[in-house]
């Protein structure tokens, strides 16, 4: 490793080579070499910790030792690394844990689809059946929503800046209020209903909803367990496929493995990425109740959808499942992050700041433009990597690995205090 | 590895937990579990010839050992695996390594995209860039173009069944006929330049035009080298970008890195992925002419562009490159190939073979329906892995791994001989 | 006229030669002959009383004598019939008319384009024009909007039946709530403003946006001239275009020529077309403030834009604004058909009316399904012409010419009272 | 009439109070006060010839005299002048007439739909129509195709600068290339033919194709009649709906009564508008196949659908085609104009003339830019009024009233041949 790291000690290699579309390494600039849980080491030694977790795709750490050791035994052995969709045993194992483990615990029966490894491509895939299943081309998205880059999954995200990037006008596509989104009094579920039931308001019946139920990009903004139950009666009344988007907020990133457990909802099509594979290696799942399984062979495919070493340590993930330790490890650390960050606004009232989110996929909302980035940015300085989140950046998030211990969680949590105290005396 | 084999003997499991989208294990309907270059060994330990490669994502062979070596190496030594886009030891080193050995030596001057780590992912990109850098909408494609799934991709793609399977009108593409597609007395650049100069075409002035040199699942037809630079020169005079989706042409997949280096042609945009990684692992990027890199931080993005395992792989993969030696194998193996086949279809006239491809892409035509599937069926009880390719799946598709050997060579297509024969008789 | 009358005196010929999409002819399945301004005739000499007035093409009453003595001395003299948009005399002396009477007096300056003489072709013409300048492509709508059947205008009409016969998505508009459409305590302003500003909402800024004062064909939902100023704001300050639609509510329908005067707003461009010509012949005009106006020569164009005959009766119409006598007569007659209706809904409080509207467009939306239309039905017998509005056909639409006197308008008045009242019994 | 005169003898007017959007009084700056048949008059009493005929509306000559006396008699007295699509005596009589007149001599079976009066407007309900009908979206249409300027018929057109007006992209249609377009050796049916059949040619099958026989504004291009046969067969055989747009070519323009009679075919739907009125009336209509009339009732509307006087004056114009006095008539000019145009361009070879064109729908296609409209410009100085067509107005058409007579013809070709003769020494 020692080779590398002294090449690459500097940014200078991106800026030369690397298109201008990069991102997080402008927010980070620093070349990382190593990772641990919830560490994050760089050329030099230094230590990160990380509240970021991959945005999302991390959330049982870096380098999880117990699916390190299933993944090399798997690469040594020769286990097949690429296999588009043949059948091989790696796929297999997955389908049978994810069946035992997940499905069958919580009375749940979805087909499993294998779509390209990425959220977009779950995305594009849920949205090609829902139009297929219906026939009808409208998808009901809400505002906020974030769910992919390519053009479907775009024409279905709310942000103004990035559906600009397309390129085209995006289309089948037509966004209502998210919970809440004209404040607490408004209950949006009735703007939802009128648009769908008066035939003069110009909106044509959808073939599928899909939401977040936690929105993470756009916000961490969190729906009432109440109002997805209503969504849900909505959708089921009016013949609409209901389709949760759980990339981020699922995997037990809210504290069960799907997001919408305990909103006691069954959702027609949920798509799954980031932390499936358990280990950072692109994955993405759709999971399709069977009766809308009326795919052709090979009518959605993609070179990548068996990527089988994210096979394997998908299967090996899965028993973090087996018993609730985790759910509960992430309903305590959730409540100790909450009580932080209410604490920590309460103290610096200037700021503005408003405590979001669910699980350990939380935040502060700063009511002060451009504050969230200055926080994040003092964060890493002092050795915490934070994103900020919200279609102003509005937003300070608290993501960390799910199996981060208490020790790390509250290093982090002070650093972040000391960041926005930092910044507090700017706003007095 | 035993206790997998034996809980995963036979394909029930797929046929009730995987989604009806499944394809390719139905054409081969056996459980996969090892594979070695151009070897892949199923449950019962028999062994089948793969000339397939993953659909050209594993042109160095499966599970090649001197990457397999760096790759545990990363793994065991704690390497980052996952990191969106942030800095990276792996992704510098891949960076400059691509830079020198594939670039430079070129004379080629490209910025590397990182989108996310599929071939429509990396297509959905440069169409984006170039629409935005045009601020033009509309995308020329050939006719049997294939580019991807996703909503953009898929508009650019010929396929009527793919096409139907986006469930909405699919928009800002045309399609003009590709090289020899109206026969070899037709020169089909006089057809894309009257479209493109008569104001009364119904066509505008596209941003872009987007092509495979050899189209593969269109059916291996192949562009001239001379077609190639004709259309290139009406780009450069008309101010159109010239995309090369060289996902599965490329990476030495017809004898040179880039399938256009032998036509002389410098595209403003070149799409990568399948073989990119080297190992099968799922990467892409997307290559700009540095002028055209406009992009806004962030403008398009994904979780898992920075698959890092694949930097390793892709970085070593390289060392194949470092002199002509590959170069001068695919060559030669090529010219076996193509001599193989024209022997073969001389000597079954009745079923109307037709040759086509170029370097180690190549494929029989034949010009009866259904027969290419039914000797890539007899071809696989027979120990060979071949699939179909083209609209009505008329080509038997020769497609190894780069680095197979003359014997591997020489067996598989012995066994596509004899699955010839076996079904000719049908056609006397 | 006789022998015309003999060979047509039952609808069966309709039935037989004319297509299934004819509508009014079954609502009154009757073959009219001659009219009068507010008087209908059939074949056999049955009078009615006209409260439709052409769906507002016929504010200055049936065949009025002053507009048909020019007309027939135009016709008699040869003058031009059909010019395209060549220069003629007829087109001058409109011109010239309408800048002296209509446009100078109320300190509106326009240019004047005739776009095919009918509304849905003003309107096209707008938003082509509106796009053009700001080189957006989205138009903001509003629930339960018409503004008709081509695909341009349908993409912005709100009714779901008529968006469905469109046999293809509709594009680029979208749809906010008019006001008063989430009832009275709702401020829908508020909604507007959020969606505009809001960069996660899903919309782009719209290049204009479109609305009818009083929406006709929707259910004679009235927008406050509060609303409209604070409409007229939220474009302003955004460089949004504002269209008003007045081709129903303008032409002195709701009691001053333009429907917005009172509100004081001077929209960028206006839409003008059934009365406008004053006669019931094909005529349509767009108004477009002056610096808007970058068409290229013939960028939109017709055959019919220079329909001569409707000039002639176009320029002499305006004399009934030349003083405020007309304007005058309709408040006057609007208040007492406002007292009527009025009285009326609370006669009979179990029909669930509610009396909706602005000068001579007024209704009764009845909250009981069907009733409009059995009110209207019964009336037609009893020598009343009314059509039903709104998407549920929930509102019977009184909109007799302007030009009617006292007496036909108490005569009307009381047919559809006694038609109320024949329905009333069902609903004790 | 004389005050008129006095007031409007400039060109001023226009060009203060009209928009920019304005053509031909571009190309003709005189204002135009009386009209006679084929002769034109303006404010100083200066005739001109007609060879321009309203673009095609005016067939019958301007203000014909047979036509005009019915119309006053009608408007005299107190006949329906606008009655949306209610039924009256005037309606049916029309009907009734073109039923026995036109539709059964020639053994055809329509049912006739009146979309607004104009032809755009009758496209746009075919478009509708076929699309409801077969479930599809996408329209073929032919290169140089001119449609109309709403949205739905501007997608089918092919002339670029006015596709581009639209500022948005269009939609659901794709273009093929129209008999001769890649001259008089292709045979682009087989182009057609291919793209239909080949499953990987980017095109679905289209729900109709639309065609003009003769292209108007395209160019005067002329589809053989076997080419026509051709196509209606491919259409057939597929379940394309085959629409023909004679609103140019139509009424008698090329000799029969719909263009494609000759060809021996029978479309699905034909367009009627332009000359259908026979006075220059605004006037459109939709002729269905009775099996394809799956109209809901009000599906397709518009307020100027009854425009009664057209419909006086079109059953009047009729009276034409109650024997083949006019067709002679048509045929014996189109002849003269033929001979006479070959003859000279080829006294003026340099100018590289081509003649175009059938029955009295031709022109001269001179093969110098900028040549046509310069002739044009010299023609009507001289007194004759012609436009031209092409997407590069690199046609002068001859299309003067039908019913013009030989005195009047010659005079005008004369002109016409002063008019190149005076540009001629240019090119030698």
């Amino acid at each position: 490793m020692k080779s590398l790291l002294d090449k690459t000690s500097n940014m200078s290699v991106f800026e030369e080579l690397e298109s201008e579309v990069r991102s997080y390494c402008r927010s980070f600039p620093i070349v990382f070499t190593q990772a641990n849980n919830y560490m994050l080491r760089d050329t030099d030694g230094k230590e990160y910790i990380d509240f970021f977790a991959g945005a999302g795709a991390l959330n049982y750490g870096h380098n999880n030792p117990k699916l390190k050791r299933k993944l090399v035994d798997y690469i040594m052995n020769d286990g097949i690394t690429h296999s588009l969709d043949m059948a091989t045993s790696a796929k297999a194992e997955f389908l049978k844990r994810f069946n035992e483990v997940i499905l069958k615990p919580r009375g749940l029966n979805y087909k499993v689809m294998f779509p390209g490894p990425t959220g977009t491509n779950s995305v594009e895939s849920a949205l090609k059946l829902a139009r297929k299943v219906k026939g009808r081309e409208t998808i009901m998205s809400f505002t906020n929503a974030f769910h992919g880059m390519t053009l479907g999954s775009l024409a279905i995200t709310g942000n103004r800046f990035k559906r600009h990037g397309a390129g085209v006008p995006l289309y089948h596509s037509v966004f209502v209020p998210f919970d809440k989104y004209y404040g607490d009094k408004v209950d949006t579920i009735e703007h939802v209903e009128r648009v769908l039931d008066d035939g003069g308001s110009g909106v044509s019946l959808p073939a599928a909803m899909i939401l977040e139920t936690v929105q993470g990009e756009g916000g961490i903004n969190v729906a009432d367990y109440e109002w997805l139950r209503k969504l849900s009666y909505i959708c089921k009344r009016r013949g609409i496929i209901l389709i949760v988007d759980d990339i981020q907020a699922g995997c037990g990133r809210t504290g069960t493995f799907f997001s919408f457990e305990k909103a006691g909802i069954e959702p027609d099509i949920v798509c799954l990425s980031k932390s499936i594979s358990g280990y950072g290696l692109p994955m993405a799942i759709t999971l399709l109740k069977p009766e809308l399984d009326i795919w052709e062979p090979g009518e959605h495919n993609g070179t990548f959808r068996g990527n089988n070493m994210a096979f394997i340590t998908a299967a090996e993930a899965l028993s973090y499942w087996e018993n609730d330790e985790l759910c509960r490890h992430v309903e305590r650390h959730g409540e100790t992050v909450r009580l932080f960050l209410e604490d920590l606004i309460k103290t610096y009232p200037n700021m503005k700041g408003e405590v979001r989110g669910r699980g350990l996929m939380q935040g502060i909302a700063f009511g002060i433009e451009g504050l969230a980035t200055k926080v994040c940015k003092t964060a890493f300085e002092q050795g915490l990597i934070m994103e900020t989140a919200g279609v102003n950046r509005e937003v300070a998030k608290v993501m960390p690995p799910l199996t981060i211990d208490r020790e790390g969680l509250e290093h982090g949590l002070n650093i972040l205090a000391y960041s926005v105290k930092a910044w507090s005396k700017d706003f007095n």
